[in-house]
């Protein structure tokens, strides 16, 4: 089938609009948020419901033609880059939140809808949708399932799959199933639970069935300022030991700090600190007074330099912006940065970021940390300059060495952004060739003739197709 | 292979004594806890480690011969039953708790730990294992993971799959693999998630990595007694819409604690009443006092007619020996009894307990429901006499219409104790032909000449063996 062909049966389906195919206006489609590798998609088609994409799918699927689906583009593994010039499936126009039950405490969205206007449209009820993935106001939660998205608030509430009750999905031959349901743990296999985080693999999911919780009647922030990362490593050891479960858990270092501070929400961290926490408690009124003292109690017992509670909501929420945009902050202070994103137990927390130093100190190239600290997922993010010859492909490394610290621990290599071809190269660190070659045959089942987002995830003995490496500049 | 080479072929493998295979001797393993059906094991072996099931299982399959893992035989859905005269490798005597690692809150279980001992061994630290199903005296954690267990307390803390972190397998060909790890989320598919309930049809887990919990600081428990089956549903709804989410909240209705109070651990119910909740809450001690206040408050607007808090460990305790007999106790009032187990959604409940009671009334055979009313998780139990000609037939039948009107509100077939045979000729109730081959082909991944647990949990267009069916007698 040639292009013209391609183009005209794909417009005979969604509408003359509705496709994207001339090479200027595919440039915006090159990448995700892993922006290192670009390749030029053969188009990108906006289906507006579930019969258009199963009809995509099936005409791409005959006529043996490789696709991907994506949501807001806001991935940071490269999920969405077309390296095979794949037709992208964009389902930014199936954005409708279709149903809300209050009393069952469930919702259906379709896969377009935007993480934060979930909770903004059924606030009014006093409800919200959980997983808060820094992205929220632009990500999808089409493209969350994909990933498999967390948050800060994952901690308490956990990551995606923990709110996906089922979902309904084309899969890559264009049949429309329904997998999962309304109620949790249904009988047979969690197909589900296989689904999200499957970084699209398996098939364009079309619906979504989440959960949704009754909004915390309060909360209360501390934010904790210390001289030592040892000590602020403790501190979270200490809090989780201490039985309460704080909503959030968030750590950042000192290269972090000069960062935030740097961006558009600086809250006057001094400059000499080694490590901010930022500890939020959410839930009943009642007893959250006692609970932040026993916060503030911990803190001091390891060496705290300051700690306060936030006085109002602006305070709160000044710290928080200042937080969400640490990625983004750090273009101010290096040309580039790569964000990496590892899990560890979180007793090795110290060991870790020493061990992370020490590459930072060996390569010459400043890391900054920022994570979620509770559950042991650091997001290093790399400092480099791309005009530097050399420096990217030293960056790259950098990551991968930080990785290998990771697993060395008994950790993993991703927390919650994914594989995709960032780090599909990454996975015997933690997988055994079995494991893998498991994993690939149960993508078979779904995806027999590879069409469906092929040569991502899973380590490939020699790339298909060359790709264009461009340095990741902001 | 004829039985006698058979037999010293496992021998060898695990030696002499650790190989039950004469008929009579044989008896004890024709069924587990689902013993309507029943069929003679060729053997039953007893390995004592990994490699010992991974050569059992080698010999079988290269010998062609099914079999099954099966842990303390108190399934509910006849996962277990050897229908086609498998040999049984049952792993009670793999029950060590390998380790324990507090810091992290993990500990890795042999699969025939007891539920319960686990908490028991972690105790003094302070720490339990959440899933805590009736039997968790004598079930073990691989049966759990088999069946994705639940219990009272998984409406706060989630059934297994929500607390296995990784599993070591010995894949039906012999071949050992590890899936999953000490830390949640790892990158690639959901493979651990895939193997909790898939009630022993895609190997023999033979190691498990749960999470462990610190102990909440308090319990409070409320007992709320109700003359309208309607007046208590809407206190669960209200509850739940308050925003607190007790640890558990239970409900029997009249039959159910005619059946309690018959049994070992009377409470004094009023034999009148139409309903019994059971709603404790745990957590931090602060702020307790006043949910608890808000828990009776509620109970009060949904004209409880009395509603009480535990007054001492002693008052608490017997509650909760009462409702955990409930299914046993049943004994005690009715010659034969059925568990039936399917999920609703919560608001459905008044309107599913109506239609349980029109059922109920139509074929003359009582039901008693005991239910984990907090997640729409019912146990109707169906009251027969064996003795009576064409009661047993009955009651299967009745079982069923039961499991209807929970599909047909848009809920599922079995909470909590599986498929096996029980219900594999309900899963169309609720699932698709395709939606259904999709599930068998994964399992094929796993189990390509179906030799590990055939034959369960999917229906099949004819049965290969003819079952002995026996009444369920006690």
């Amino acid at each position: 089938m040639n292009q013209e062909q391609l183009v005209a049966e794909l417009q005979r389906i969604v509408g003359p609009k509705e496709v994207i195919h001339k090479p200027d206006d595919l440039i915006a489609y090159e990448c995700d948020g892993f922006t290192i590798v670009r390749a030029r998609p053969r188009a990108v088609v906006f289906p507006n419901n579930t019969q258009q994409v199963a009809a995509v799918v099936k005409l791409l699927h005959d006529n043996g033609i490789p696709f991907i689906p994506r949501g807001a583009g806001t991935g940071l593994s490269g999920g969405a880059t077309p390296i095979n010039g794949e037709v992208l499936i964009s389902l930014v126009k199936m954005n409708r939140l279709l149903s809300v039950d209050f009393k069952n405490r469930t919702a259906v969205v379709e896969p377009g809808h935007v993480n934060l206007k979930l909770t903004n449209a059924i606030a009014h009820e006093g409800y919200y949708y959980a997983p808060d993935p820094s992205s929220g106001m632009s990500c999808t939660i089409g493209g969350n399932v994909g990933e498999n998205a967390g948050g800060p608030h994952c901690l308490k509430y956990g990551v995606t799959s923990n709110h996906v009750l089922g979902v309904e999905m084309v899969m890559p031959d264009g049949e429309i199933v329904t997998l999962g349901g309304a109620v949790p743990d249904m009988p047979g296999y969690d197909l589900t639970g296989l689904i999200v985080g499957s970084e699209g693999t398996m098939g364009i999911v079309t619906k979504i069935v989440v959960r949704i919780l009754k909004k915390p009647q309060g909360v209360k922030t501390v934010v904790a300022l210390y001289d030592s990362v040892d000590d602020a490593s403790q501190t979270v050891s200490a809090v989780i030991a201490s039985g309460i479960i704080p909503g959030a858990l968030e750590m950042m270092d000192r290269v972090a700090i000069e960062g935030v501070e740097a961006g558009n929400y600086p809250v006057g961290y001094p400059k000499d600190l080694a490590a901010v926490l930022l500890i939020e408690l959410d839930g009943l009124t009642a007893g959250m007074e006692a609970m932040a003292e026993q916060i503030v109690d911990i803190c001091r017992q390891y060496h705290v330099r300051e700690v306060r509670v936030a006085q109002s909501d602006k305070e709160r929420t000044l710290w928080w912006a200042n937080r969400k945009t640490a990625f983004g902050a750090m273009g101010k202070i290096s040309p580039d940065y790569m964000v990496q994103d590892g899990v560890i137990p979180r007793s090795r927390l110290p060991e870790v970021l020493r061990r992370i130093s020490d590459i930072s100190r060996r390569s010459g190239l400043r890391i900054a940390n920022v994570f979620h600290a509770g559950d042991g997922n650091l997001h290093p993010l790399i400092l480099f300059n791309s005009a530097n010859p050399g420096e990217t492909e030293l960056a790259v490394k950098v990551g991968s060495e930080v990785l290998q610290v990771c697993a060395d621990v008994g950790g993993t290599i991703t927390g919650e952004h994914g594989v995709g071809i960032e780090k599909q190269h990454d996975m015997p660190k933690i997988f055994t060739q079995e494991e893998i070659d498991a994993q690939v045959e149960i993508m078979r089942v779904f995806n027999p003739h590879n069409l469906c987002n092929p040569d991502k995830l899973f380590p490939k003995p020699s790339r298909c197709v060359e790709v264009k490496r461009a340095a990741h500049t902001h």
